[in-house]
């Protein structure tokens, strides 16, 4: 059986690539592995059905023969192990790639994500701009450790992997910033793997889901004048 | 030759197993697998030294037999992979507990931690108060929706995995707050992981370090009045 994923039916980042569901796409495309999609709404993702599937009723999970996971870490670690081109062939490589998935998400992930959440949700607070000031701080201290690690090889260790994968996936929530202009070999690294033929397939593929929603909100709208 | 492991020469938590070389010594304690530790100053984690073994200067990295690893997860991982006792037998239910570990870290972990940071680092603003709700109901959430999956099941999925060993020392962190005690269950998962014997035995020798620095530093100070 093709395994299934979930995604969100309307994704809150208007189909730019940031849901989770897009790193597990891309990790299918890299290694050639034809998926299935279930989309769903906010409402379904809080209902029993989906929560079975995932404790925190989000998306994606992965099912595939009775096997359920959840967390698109633990899904693109899954992936890369039971199908070659996201790990390195050597153990020890294999298992530094496995750092570097999880320095994206435990070490690099949470201040992009919570300089995100700022930006949404307390830009209207007086204490914004001093709260944007600490955040981006914490942003500025791991960009530049990055970019001092990576100098000018291609990949963060060797060969692209499922690290550079994850890491790359954090990396674009910062698209646009000037946070990621300071680092002219971030933006090079950041254009190499979206340039990845697998990651243009995976994208196109959640922003179609978007643009479809967002079509099928406007048949059944009544205009503009409300006038149907 | 034995692992070697790093953690702070003077841990900020003043010894109360919040580091996360924790984590790394716990699962090794879980496995019955002796191992070294390196402690190193602050000053010592941004050396060149320490940066070839961690791109982002913290603790704990993972050396044996010339693989050098980092991040807190990736090692546990590693341990458990490579040890009976912290993965289940059965294929699905190891994935399953791999879910859990980057649940622990990617979905638990950042709420709790920045909440944490918080605490410390705003007390004295002027936004303090509204900032502590926003971020006591991003956790609230998340401790109910671990709750409602745990209910009264002693660990997160079948037997004690490196699941709930991740996710156990990321609830430490919220061991005494109101928070936890919403959540009886939560709490009594909580006393159950640390009551283990590797557990107290990971604490123990955590926490032993700090008492050293501490007796060091006395020694070394000059006294109350500054007499010597």
């Amino acid at each position: 059986m093709l395994p299934t994923i979930t995604a969100f039916e309307r994704s809150p980042d208007r189909g730019r690539g940031l849901a989770r569901d897009m790193r597990v796409r891309w990790a299918l495309e890299e290694v050639g592995q034809p998926y299935a999609v279930r989309l769903l709404s906010f409402e379904a993702m809080q209902q029993p059905a989906h929560r079975a599937r995932h404790p925190f009723g989000q998306i994606p999970t992965y099912e595939q023969d009775g096997l359920v996971l959840f967390e698109s870490g633990a899904i693109v670690l899954h992936i890369a192990q039971t199908h070659p081109g996201l790990l390195p062939e050597a153990p020890d490589a294999r298992l530094r790639a496995v750092s570097w998935m999880f320095a994206a998400l435990n070490t690099i992930e949470p201040p992009v994500f919570e300089r995100a959440l700022c930006v949404v949700l307390e830009r209207e607070t007086p204490w914004f701009a001093e709260r944007l000031e600490t955040l981006d701080k914490r942003v500025r201290q791991r960009l530049g450790e990055l970019s001092l690690h990576l100098g000018q090889s291609p990949w963060l260790d060797g060969e692209f992997s499922a690290g550079d994968l994850l890491m790359l996936s954090v990396l674009l929530r910062l698209q646009g910033s000037t946070l990621l202009e300071e680092h002219p070999n971030l933006l090079d690294y950041l254009a190499r793997g979206t340039a990845r033929p697998a990651f243009q397939r995976a994208f196109q593929a959640q922003a179609e889901v978007f643009l479809q929603a967002q079509q099928a909100d406007a048949q059944a709208s009544p205009g503009p004048r409300g006038a149907a």
